[in-house]
């Protein structure tokens, strides 16, 4: 077999066989196919695109390069995986209503990179919790208590790793079946038998159209189910913020309050949380997608989750009582933005919310930066509210008041203002199962 | 300016303006772009294509990034390019007209590679022949004698060496944009003012369609007039070999023959040498083409055009009376392959031909291999002939018996017989001025 001959096929649209990926993925991992045929084949892989059998080969092939977490012990494990996105905090929601439920939450989450936050970096601004345990402290921990997350503890799809590096500086991040392998070779490595997607479209997420979320949910499920796992995925909007408070610590602030019952008007958060853990509970315990939701909404309601959520953060070292009194940390400076206009907010960049939150301190520019935990941004008006002019949109935190005015500008950058009443997009677009 | 943004561009199919590609070639030159950044590149360019402006910018990048031959001290200076073939000894015949009519052909040739043969590597198996002459020697027997053919002695567009090395292993040398600026930077940095190409299609040659030999035809035609060439082009077939003889002994006797005054029956390379050099002449010396075809039909029919043959090869040192006497070598073993089936010969897949030749070691597989110059074939039929079972239809020659078989097996693989009689494919199908 010859890499050259693979380019060749792919280059003219033709579908690779499992072994020639096999050949692929092996190669380029141990250092026998050089980047410069690696990339090419990206390019043609963009270009000419890869079908289902393809991408579950690709997918397999980038999880077998590495480590698969061995859950097998552990009862009814489910995870979930969002695409990324801005104000995007339904892991803090949705894990522990699921763990309540009963299933086995062993979640292994990522940073935050550019405009959009991570799970670990959210987690790490509660006092004293551990996002590092050890494999055994990590799978006894679900055992224990049904949840535990961490950031990423073994060595998963390392073929995955390079192949994205070698991706981001050629220019060919952006092709359905490569995001939905690298995506699920993670997910697939991390060991759980449901997975529920939460793939975003729109201003502030990586896939733009609803139609391209759709064929990513459409691919990643498929990749999943080839390897046995069971499957659904949400297509939601992420053409406003989910949640009114952006940044680590407003997001976790933010997540308890709705686990405490509170629900932020306009904002999508508690529907799109309880809805995931609605599908998880389905997945895993064979209950009709309703009797799923019906069951996360009970436990929601019931403050089983909110009394989950404690259990897992006191287990993983985390000061509770911070959690139950609210006296997370501020950002020592704070500014009110005002309204330039009068109108209907009848647009809003997500990206640009998001950067602008990144400008004060809370995102990560680069892989070596230190995220200030504290910083970000608490909107105070909800999708396509009237607002008048001088009226207070939001305030922006951060430790660093040199980033106020950039910040500012960006925030208001991101808002259109109509002389019309607009109505929001749907926050939820499609359901595939 | 990054390199990213570039491959962005050309993904999408959007046009890059001339400072873009300059600094793709200056970096990738100086090591500054990676080859993974490169090769991402090609694939997007073989799958999106170039505009004319891209294509004559890549040339123009592409011939500074070495030296360029400065010909102003001689005459109306002319050079031809074939896009190679099997069988084609056009240059041996082509040059030696141009220059009896008074232009100055300072020509850098070529080795042969693969199926295809190379006039260097032809012109040596005349004994004494040098093809490694000094500039000065070069740029001085072109004053004195209106003709000198050599290896690439100059430093000629070293990017392009790069690039189309990495194109060699990333399957991206199909395009044709980067294969006509490949060309021509080489052509144009060779310095000649008019250029006459002869753009093979078929079998046989790199395009395997007249469409696409016209396109390229037209991208190099266009890149060399950007740059204030003369330039002109024939689109011509190459489902046949071009002469009876393939191999470098073998080519440089028929040339001979032909510049004698043979015109082998049934072949076009009579026709298609003559008409190269009268394009030439008529670009040079602004004749109209019939003028020009005019002329070097006169000069070729007059012996003037063997007798300028002879100074040439004189001249570099070849010894003459081995072509006046035809006392060129020939292969120790033979082997006269019989027809295995009576009826017309339809079809010869000319690149099976010219890979027999190979396979008797006429040809280089790899750039390393040396060629056996008397190895080769001689044809003794024309195209579409009838012919019998048991005739002699060819001649096989080599130095080493054991390549007869699979010689033999590999030619009469490319040989279609029909009950039906057909007519050969139109030898020039389109001239482009």
């Amino acid at each position: 077999m010859r890499m050259t001959d693979l380019i060749h096929k792919k280059k003219h649209g033709l579908a690779l066989t499992a072994e020639e990926i096999a050949y692929f993925v092996r190669g380029y991992t141990n250092g026998e196919i050089p980047d410069y045929q690696a990339s090419a084949f990206c390019m043609a892989v963009c270009l000419r695109g890869m079908n289902r059998e393809e991408c579950a080969a690709l997918t397999e092939q980038m999880m077998r390069s590495g480590d698969v977490v061995d859950l097998s012990g552990l009862p009814h494990t489910a995870d979930k995986h969002s695409t990324g996105g801005v104000g995007d905090l339904t892991s803090l929601v949705t894990a522990p209503i699921a763990a309540a439920g009963g299933l086995s939450v062993a979640k292994m989450s990522g940073r935050g990179l550019g405009h959009t936050g991570g799970t670990v970096d959210k987690l790490e601004s509660i006092p004293g919790f551990r996002t590092a345990l050890t494999e055994t402290e990590f799978i006894d921990q679900v055992k224990r208590v049904g949840i535990a997350v961490v950031g990423q503890t073994a060595n998963l799809a390392p073929a995955d790793k390079k192949l994205y590096a070698l991706r981001d500086v050629t220019d060919t991040v952006d092709s359905i079946p490569l995001i939905a392998s690298s995506i699920m070779s993670k997910k697939l490595a991390a060991g759980a038998e449901s997975i529920v997607l939460d793939v975003k479209y729109g201003s502030g997420a990586f896939m733009k159209t609803p139609e391209d979320a759709e064929k990513l949910a459409e691919a990643m499920i498929s990749a999943g189910r080839a390897h046995g796992r069971k499957m659904a995925a949400l297509v939601t909007s992420m053409e406003f913020p989910l949640a009114p408070q952006i940044g680590n610590t407003l997001e976790v602030e933010e997540a308890v309050r709705i686990l405490k019952g509170e629900d932020p008007r306009g904002y999508g958060i508690r529907t799109v949380a309880a809805r995931l853990a609605g599908e998880m509970l389905s997945l895993s315990l064979d209950l009709t997608p309703e009797e799923g939701l019906a069951r996360a909404e009970d436990i929601l309601r019931s403050g089983r989750a909110y009394e989950k959520f404690r259990e897992w953060i006191g287990a993983q070292g985390g000061d509770v009582s911070v959690v139950d009194e609210n006296r997370f940390p501020r950002a020592p400076y704070a500014r009110t933005v005002a309204s330039p206009a009068s109108g209907w907010v009848s647009r809003t960049d997500t990206e640009s919310v998001g950067m602008a939150a990144c400008l004060l301190g809370a995102g990560r520019m680069t892989k070596e930066d230190t995220p200030d935990l504290t910083a970000g941004i608490v909107l105070r008006f909800a999708p396509c509210d009237r607002v008048e002019k001088g009226q207070p949109l939001a305030d922006l935190y951060t430790s660093d008041p040199a980033k106020l005015d950039a910040a500012e500008r960006t925030f208001l950058s991101a808002l259109t203002f109509s002389d019309e009443n607009a109505e929001p997009a749907p926050l939820i677009l499609k359901t595939l199962r």
